[in-house]
């Protein structure tokens, strides 16, 4: 096998030849192509991207190129679900209690978060005691005996997408939607997935502004998982304005739990809620189970299942009985100079003010600060008084704060039009 | 600087900034820019190529990157040649003491061979004890002293072209004009020239066969020399049979001391000392030297110089005075089976042939027999009767002579039809 005659039949835009696509993933896991190989054959497949049934070849090799999850034994059918990233989204940490609850098993590999948008280990993380480095023989004890369990990701499934990632993210290749969809996909399959749901976020707070780019990757990825033998729902959805109300590792827990236990919400919380039932539907639908996850909340089976999740991986079940922890030192509310109707809240803004609270990183080096965030009270469309609160700041330091608040001033407007709410589902007509 | 936006920047098709090809060269030459980076900038730019300011651009830079000979106090003006390499090309040996007899100075650095195409040095080194390892301020005394001096390529000149031709050789994007282009110049201005003649081959035995691909590069070397502040004339040549009679190292040195001498030549010969001629006139052109090549041969002024030039670099002097040198131990020549006109010699077939023969290298680490090639005694359109030699073989062994015949049977085809000359001078209407 010549790697150099793999990449100039990308370059020259030619079909590929069986074996070059599990030549690129298979010399990306073991090494034996060099990373300087490896880069331009992403940068010619950048600018001649693969097809949809290469794109599926692609994936299926990556999630091959380490090991497969195994979990015979367990409850059929294997879900997966995942978010393309934004500010404030903690679905999967409600949604997965209540699909259990539900009678799903759920084994879920999740993933840390980089520069504004924030990861669902690093927000379980903020629990005190929760593991999140399970091996994957820990992973299936534990699904076996309570039908969930979420770990960080591990080298020892689809390392070809290690590889491809972390190459693509210095090589200017990051943003190709072929590229994008193996990488999502090959980890599923690598897990065992044998149903996913993808949220495709969309937005100033998301890595896709263009609604028209989300609706290419949202195709992508239900035509590709389709090829490669999975049942996909995808869904565009809206990151224009944060999701929910906390933007925050624990402030977003909180949120999660608050939703789980069924308890009494803000309007941008209940927005939150709204998108959470949606994907438990489409859930449940692509699943092919009859059960009503608003049912599961309002019941307290839902919670009941998250108790003993957080349990079973070490996390500290006072959590769902107060919400007296991991509490910021300095709290402040910065409020509305003046009436009107909020006709801006920038997931951006927001998602970079929070960033530099310590809440995310800008290199992975960086170490977080669960405590702090913002919890947001407005959304776009929502009529304000003059000195209402917008958003509450949860800052290490008053200098902090005061940093914070200045550019949430510029992220949240509040204008004197009518301003319609925001659409959460972006896909429907 | 941020190397991935320049990756970017190329990627898109967008102008470059001040600084992008600066950066590209620089980090070449020193490795501040890591390899896989590079190489997604390079097939970025092989899929989105260079402008010819863009390529003059890059040719400075790379230029620059080590460091430039100071030819201050050698007679002015300062040339060069190059040739994009061809089978039998022993075009340079001839041609730098015909210019110098002539009163130009050159300094020269030239390549080894890989693959079909011989280089120079690997010629010039088949002349026993002849030194071609100069470091650049001996060449530059050896040019003050006699006007002429030749070596290979040091890594103190033009490092950035080393360091990025070893890449696109493995990364697919060696086959790009503007690269090609700056590759060639950048190393003739850190060489110090003024002037340069190109020789850019066409054919079966030259990397490009295709006439219309030939002359883009020849009007991109034209073009973007001259952006860059060169004197430049280039020509495309035929390389669709062998230049000349000899192919193989002594042996195309043998021819070029004949033609220097003014010996008497073959048919074979005399096409090689027609482009010779050429090429030694557009030269003296180009430098503005009015001067006769031919009479500097039957003066014998020429053969003076090249005498002075192979004694100063360590060459034996006795191989003017007899081809009885690096002689192969087998001699085998095969005739014409029928009569007819000649219709092809491949030059790719017998550039195969000789390169089995082990004159020249497939990868970088193989040895050279300097004795072994072949005689081509006729050209597209000779006459030939049953029973004519057609080429001469020299072998090392009767086995090897066994199946360069075969190879050489395949190459050279006698027919029924007539068939014109080809031309020399592609170029030409």
């Amino acid at each position: 096998m010549n790697f150099v005659e793999i990449i100039a039949r990308r370059r020259d835009g030619l079909a590929s030849m069986p074996g070059d696509l599990a030549a690129v993933a298979q010399g990306a896991a073991d090494g034996s192509v060099p990373d300087y190989q490896l880069a331009a054959w992403l940068m010619a497949a950048f600018l001649n991207p693969l097809s949809t049934q290469e794109t599926a070849e692609l994936t299926l090799a990556m999630a091959k190129s380490g090991e497969v999850l195994d979990r015979s034994g367990l409850p059929h059918p294997w879900f997966d679900k995942h978010s393309t990233g934004g500010v404030g989204d903690k679905t999967t940490i409600a949604l997965l209690p209540i699909l259990v609850a539900c009678g799903m098993t759920v084994v879920k590999m999740s993933g840390r978060g980089l520069g504004m948008t924030g990861g669902t280990i690093d927000k379980l993380e903020a629990v005190p005691g929760f593991r999140t480095d399970l091996e994957p023989e820990a992973m299936l004890d534990l699904a076996r005996r309570t039908g969930l369990a979420l770990s960080g990701q591990t080298p020892r499934l689809a390392p070809a997408d290690k590889a491809l990632y972390a190459l693509r993210d210095v090589t200017g290749t990051v943003a190709n939607v072929p590229l994008i969809t193996a990488s999502i996909l090959s980890k599923k399959i690598a897990a065992g997935a044998e149903c996913v749901v993808l949220d495709v976020k969309c937005g100033s707070g998301a890595f896709m502004s263009d609604l028209q780019a989300a609706q290419t990757l949202r195709q992508s990825l239900v035509q590709t998982g389709e090829a490669a033998g999975l049942r996909v729902v995808a869904r565009v959805t809206d990151m224009d304005q944060p999701l929910g109300a906390a933007v925050g590792n624990a402030l977003e827990v909180k949120e999660a739990i608050r939703v789980v236990q069924g308890a009494e919400l803000s309007p941008t919380e209940a927005r939150f809620r709204d998108l959470l039932l949606e994907f438990a539907r489409d859930s449940l639908a692509v699943a092919g189970i009859d059960a009503d996850p608003a049912a599961v909340i309002a019941s307290g089976r839902a919670a009941e299942v998250m108790r003993q999740w957080f349990a079973e991986q070490g996390g500290d079940g006072s959590v769902f009985d107060s919400e007296d922890w991991a509490v910021a030192p300095v709290q402040r509310t910065m409020v509305a100079e003046r009436a009107g109707t909020v006709s801006q809240v920038s997931a951006h803004g927001v998602g970079h003010a929070v960033l530099n609270l310590g809440a995310g990183r800008r290199t992975k080096e960086d170490v977080i600060d669960p405590r702090v965030g913002a919890i947001v009270h407005v959304a776009v469309g929502t009529r304000v008084q003059a000195g209402e609160p917008l958003v509450t700041i949860h800052a290490a330091s008053e200098a902090d704060a005061d940093a914070a608040e200045a550019m949430l001033r510029q992220a949240i407007q509040v204008g004197e039009a009518e301003v319609a709410p925001r659409r959460l589902f972006l896909d429907e007509s």
